[in-house]
C-alpha cells in the first residue's frame, strides 16, 4: 500500500508564523485519527514490518551475537543525535529505528529464546493493539472511552466467570501486569484489614499491630516489593514453609497465622501462587483457601503465570480452589499470547475495590455518575490508561477458550517432552518434573556447576545462539527453559539442549582462574 | 495487501491430539514474530484501519450520539458470548470489534473532543508502537530487550538533558504516566527521608515523626492517592496556599515547611506542578526550588502536562528552575502526541533510584551485572514492561525538538485565541487567561450556573455533539477545553463555543425541578 501523501517539507498549516518558522515535515506531524490518518498508519506499518522482516533475517538467531556494549553502540549509531530539526523523513526514521531495534531484539518467537515469561504475541492481538493506539481511548473517564469502558466491563466479567467468580458481582481491572495486580490487591487487603491506613497512614495509627503478609518461600519478589511500597516494610512478609515441590504447606500456613495472632500482629493477606516463576509450582489453593477462611484473612492468588491453565480442561484442576480467593492476578501477556501489557486483577466482589474509589471533579463528578455515566477510575492505580482490553477481547473471540487451552496444552506437552530429553541427556540433570511450562535443569559440572552454568548461559548470549533462563535453587545456579511458544517442537528443544551441553563443555575446559 | 494465507480451519500443527481435538483457526493462532508473521500483522492492520475508517465516518462526530446504556448494549451485541470455540474468522472478529470500538469512541482527533489531557496520537508514533508490539521486548532484563534497553537509556539521557539535568548522571525510566511517575518519585523521596521505611515499614519505626508531603492546593489528585498507597496517608498531604493564578506561593511554602519542622514532623517531599490539569498553572519553580534547597527537602516537579513547554523556546521560560528539582514527571502522551503510554520519571542523579534497586536471581544475578549486562529492573515499579520508548525515540527524530515545539505552540496559540472568543461571546465567561493549552469558562446562567453547566455538558455528550471538560473552582462548576489537537483552528473552537452556548440556552429553559 503506497503512502498516499508522501513525506515533504511543506509548512504545517497550524504553525503560527509561516514566514519565519522552519518547516515541519507533513508526514511526521500527521495525526493517526485525522482524515486519511488510519490509512497512513497502515502504510507506515507496512513499511515498518518490512524493515522488521529484513532485520530479523539479518540477525538470524534468537538474539544479537554481540555483548551489551556493542548492542548499545549500534543503537546509538542508528539513533544519532537529538537535533532541533528532524534529520530525515519520518518513514526513514521509522524504518531505521525499527531495523536497529529488531537487529538487537531477543525474539520470543525464536525456539531458542526460552528464558523468561516473555511470550511471542499473536498477530491478531498485535493488530488489535494498533487499533487501540490509533483510537487512543483512555479508561479513566467515560468521555474518553465510551465503548472501551463497556468492553472492559464485559471482559472483566467473563474472566471473573472463568476464575469461578460470579461474573456479575465480581470486580476487576486491566493492569500493566502481575506486579501492578499484586500491588493493587495488597493495597485493597491492607485497607480492608486496617481501615484507616489510606486516610491516616500507618504511622498515624499509634499502637497499630504490626501488619503482616504471608506467602510461600518461592512467591514472586513483587510481594516483598509491594510490602515496601505500601509502607508495611519488606520484613512484614512472613514466608511460609513449602513442600518438596515448592508448594506452600497448608498446615505451615495455619501455624504461621497462629503465631501472627499470638504476637498481637495483624494478618493483612495471604498470597498464594498459581505458577511460580521458576518451577511453575501451584500452591494447594483449595486447602490454603480453607485456612484463610478459618482465619478471616484475605487470600490473594497470584496466577499471573498459571492462570493460563484456566483455559485447559486438563490443567485447570491444578487451580481448584482459586474461586475461593478474594482476589486473583492474571497475565494474558504470559499464557495468553498478548503483546505487553495485558494484566488483570479480579476480586470476588466489586465492593472490595472501595479503598481505590475516588471522586475527582474533572473526571467523575457525582452528578454525572448519578446521571448514569460509569467510571472505571476507582479500579486502577493509574489515571490515564490505554484500552489494552481490545486485544484481549479480540483474542478471546478469535480463538475461543478451547483454542487458548490448546495453545496452553501444547506448551505443557512440550515441557514434559523436554524434561524427558533432559533426563535422557548424559550431560544434563533435571531438577523436577514440570508443573506448567518451565523446565529447570543444569549442566553437570560437579563442584564447578554454579560457575560453569552461569558462564555457559552468558556464552550462549554472547554468541547469539540461545536465551536460556537461570535461577537459584537452595543457593545453587540452575538453568531454565520457559516454554511459551506453541510452535516450538521437541526437535527444537533437543537442539537447544545440545547447544547448552556444548557450551557447558566449552566452559568447563576454561580454567577457573582465567574467568 | 492481501492476507497471504487465508483464515481456515486447518488443525494447528502443535496440537497434541489431532484426531480428537476440534480445529483451531490457523490465522487466529499465528504468531506476529513467526516467519510471515510481520506481513500478516500488516495485512490485518490494513483490514482493521479500513474498518476503523468506515466506523468513524458512520459515527460522524466526536463521540457516539448515545447514552452509556445504549453504548454498552451495542458493545455487548458486537462482542457476543464467550464460547469455547471461535465464533467467526480472526479477521472478522478483528473487524467487528474494531468497528464497535470506533463507533463508540471519543475521538481525540475531532476538533470538538476537547475535554481532557487526551491527545490525538501521531501516525508515525502509532506505527512505531505496532513494532513494539510485534517484537514484544520486556524491559525488566537485558536478555528480553537488548537493544531496547540501550534505547531507553539513550532517550532517558536526552530528555534529562532537555530538563536541564546532566544527562550522563541523571536517572530515569519510562512509565505508564504521570500517576506512576509521581508515585515512584514519592516512594524514592519517602525512602530517602526515612531510610528504614522500605525494609521495616512505617509502623515498625516506632517514634517516627509523622511524614508530610507538601503541594499546591490544585496539585493533581495522584499526590493524595500516592500518599495513601505509600502508607503515609492522604492526610499527610499539606496543601500550600496558592496565588490568584493558582500557583504555589513560595513564602507560604516556606512557612508550611517551618510549621512541619516545628511540629517535629518530617517533610518527605514538596510536589510542585508545572501545568495543573485545569488551568495549566505552573508553580514558580525557581523560587520553590530555592525554598526546598534551604530546607533540604526533596523537590518533585509534576510536569506531566507542562513538560511539553520544554520543546518550545517561547514557553520553556515558564519552567525555569525545573533543573533544580530532584525528580520530574513528563508525559509524552499529553503534549507529545504519543499513544498511551509514554510517561517518564527523571531524577537529577541516578543514585536517587537506590530504594528500588533489587537483585533477583532469575532477572539480574550479580555475576551477570559484573560481566557487563545492564538491567533496568531497579528503575521501575513494574516488572514486565513494554518498550514504549521506541515510539518516543521515533517521534523525537521524526519531528525534532523544534517540530514538537511548534505543535505545542500551535495549541498554546489556539488556547489564547479561544479565550478571546470566550471573552467576546455574550453568553460565556472566561475564568482566566490560559497558561498552557486549556481554556476554563462557563455559560452564564446566574444562580443556576452550576446545574446548567453540568447539564449542558451532558446534553452535548448525549447528542454526540461535543466532549467538553468540566471541573470545580471554589466549589462552582466550570467548563474546560483542553486543546491538544494541533490541527484544530479557531474556527473550530468558535463553532464549539456556539454549541456550548446553544446547549446552555436549551438547558436554561428546562425548569429546574424537572431535571
Amino acid at each position: 500500500m503506497p503512502i498516499t501523501q508522501s513525506d515533504s517539507t511543506l509548512t504545517m498549516s497550524t504553525s503560527g508564523d509561516t514566514e519565519t518558522d522552519p518547516p515541519v515535515p507533513l508526514l511526521a506531524s500527521r495525526l493517526a485519527g485525522a482524515p486519511g490518518g488510519p490509512a497512513t498508519v497502515a502504510a507506515l506499518v507496512g513499511r515498518a514490518t518490512e524493515a522488521l522482516t529484513t532485520a530479523a533475517a539479518l540477525r538470524g538467531g534468537p538474539l544479537p551475537a554481540q555483548g551489551p556494549a556493542e548492542v548499545a553502540e549500534r543503537v546509538r549509531a542508528a539513533l544519532g543525535p537529538l537535533l532541533p530539526e528532524p534529520d530525515a523523513s519520518a518513514e526513514a526514521v521509522l524504518e531505521r529505528l525499527t531495523h536497529a531495534l529488531t537487529l538487537g531484539a531477543a525474539d520470543p518467537a525464536h525456539p531458542h529464546c526460552a528464558a523468561h515469561l516473555h511470550c511471542p504475541p499473536l498477530a491478531v492481538a498485535v493488530a488489535a493493539d494498533t487499533v487501540a493506539s490509533v483510537l487512543n481511548q483512555s479508561m479513566d473517564s467515560w468521555d474518553q472511552a465510551p465503548a472501551a469502558t463497556a468492553l472492559e466491563t464485559e471482559v472483566v466479567a467473563e474472566l471473573a466467570g472463568l476464575v469461578g467468580y460470579d461474573g456479575s458481582g465480581a470486580g476487576g481491572v486491566v493492569t500493566s501486569g502481575g506486579t501492578e495486580s499484586n500491588l493493587t490487591a495488597l493495597l485493597l487487603a491492607r485497607d480492608h484489614a486496617l481501615p484507616g491506613a489510606g486516610r491516616h497512614g500507618l504511622t498515624g495509627a499509634s499502637g497499630t499491630a504490626r501488619p503482616r503478609v504471608l506467602c510461600g518461600e518461592v512467591a514472586h519478589f513483587s510481594v516483598q516489593r509491594s510490602a515496601a511500597l505500601l509502607g508495611l516494610g519488606e520484613d512484614a512478609v512472613v514466608t511460609v514453609e513449602v513442600d518438596e515441590r515448592h508448594r506452600m504447606r497448608p498446615e505451615a500456613l495455619r501455624a504461621a497465622l497462629e503465631r501472627v495472632r499470638a504476637d498481637g500482629e495483624t494478618a493483612v493477606a495471604v498470597v498464594a501462587t498459581a505458577g511460580t516463576t521458576d518451577l511453575g509450582g501451584v500452591d494447594p489453593l483449595d486447602a490454603v483457601s480453607r485456612v484463610c477462611r478459618e482465619s478471616g484473612v484475605w487470600l490473594h492468588v497470584d496466577a499471573a503465570y498459571g492462570g493460563g491453565a484456566l483455559f485447559s480442561p486438563r490443567l485447570r484442576t491444578l487451580l481448584t480452589g482459586i474461586e475461593n480467593a478474594d482476589s486473583v492476578s492474571l497475565d494474558l501477556h504470559k499464557l495468553g499470547w498478548q503483546p505487553v501489557a495485558a494484566g488483570m486483577l479480579l476480586t470476588r466482589e466489586r465492593a472490595l475495590f472501595a479503598p481505590l474509589s475516588r471522586s475527582v471533579d474533572y473526571l467523575n463528578p457525582t452528578d454525572d455518575e448519578e446521571a448514569g455515566y460509569p467510571s472505571l477510575l476507582g479500579y486502577s492505580l493509574r489515571t490515564t490508561r490505554r484500552a489494552d482490553v481490545l486485544k484481549i477481547a479480540v483474542t478471546l473471540r478469535a480463538l475461543g477458550t478451547a483454542g487458548l487451552g490448546r495453545l496452553v496444552e501444547a506448551c505443557h506437552d512440550l515441557a514434559l517432552e523436554t524434561a524427558d530429553l533432559v533426563t535422557a541427556h548424559p550431560d544434563l540433570e533435571l531438577l523436577a518434573t514440570p508443573s506448567l511450562t518451565t523446565v529447570v535443569f543444569r549442566y553437570r559440572a560437579g563442584e564447578h556447576a554454579d560457575s560453569v552454568n552461569a558462564r555457559l548461559r552468558r556464552r550462549l548470549l554472547e554468541q547469539g545462539r540461545a536465551v536460556v533462563g537461570r535461577t537459584a535453587v537452595h543457593g545453587r545456579v540452575w538453568l531454565k527453559l520457559t516454554l511459551l511458544n506453541p510452535d516450538t517442537t521437541a526437535d527444537d528443544t533437543a537442539a537447544l539442549l545440545d547447544e547448552v551441553a556444548r557450551a557447558g563443555t566449552a566452559e568447563r575446559t576454561v580454567p577457573e582462574e582465567t574467568r
